[in-house]
């Protein structure tokens, strides 16, 4: 047996570390990082959903946005939790919740459900899609049988 | 030239017109609809995100909560805005904006932007994440040029 790990797996491990590099980013405020980081718009061009925010297309609009996030946001901490990674072909999915502390609103904390879409090109896994939304009521009863 | 549409254009469609069935099957608060649209749970389950509620993983789960959502609305109408349906290989990403009319709570209605992906099985496009979040200030602004 070898330690090595499937192909599979490895492809897993490398979009899951794309994943925590996003929100590593985010953390340290650095654009640059961000913007290595997502995908340059192909025949689809990268989409992005700030918690609240309206759909934003294009990755020169998604950018600017997150300069405005980062120029408002003086610390942001994110713990992740159930977070899971599906590779299917050149694309992976990581669905997630973030568990936020940050000072852009004084004492905010909260959480966030996300989903975000990497494509891998050029051996190199991007960010596609980003959607994160707010978290209004986190004990939303879903029943455990059918009404 | 022949009028029958390129292979790409046609899984295209053919994703956007699961998207579209599965925007009618809430429409018609058919829960056999649903249940047809939505995946089963491969290696990586289906998972689900109603605007403001926390990441819903599991066919069941999910099923469930769309039983106790069309149960307790009793209207509801979508026009869809901003469609956006991109394929590669076995995966359509759909990005739109939901404009809804409902009766969920009197004079409710209002904007959800959605990510929906699909997942190809058997020739077939089927739900497998679905993510709505409420779009809280319509109005963000994304400034033309970088801060």
């Amino acid at each position: 047996m070898s330690a090595r790990p499937e192909p599979a797996e490895a492809d897993q491990a490398a979009a899951a570390a794309a994943n925590a590099e996003f929100y590593a980013a985010f953390e340290a405020a650095d654009l640059d990082r961000m913007d290595t980081l997502w995908d340059v718009d192909g025949l689809e061009p990268v989409s992005c959903v700030h918690p609240g925010w309206p759909l934003i297309r294009g990755r020169q609009r998604v950018l600017r946005s997150w300069a405005v996030i980062m120029a408002n946001t003086a610390y942001i901490q994110f713990v992740l939790t159930d977070v899971t990674v599906a590779v299917l072909g050149e694309v992976a999915v990581v669905t997630c919740d973030e568990n936020i502390l940050t000072s852009a609103e004084p004492g905010d904390a909260g959480q966030v459900a996300a989903t975000n879409i990497f494509r891998r090109r050029d051996g190199r896994w991007r960010l596609w899609v980003h959607h994160g939304s707010p978290v209004l009521a986190a004990d939303r009863p879903v029943p455990e049988e059918l009404p």
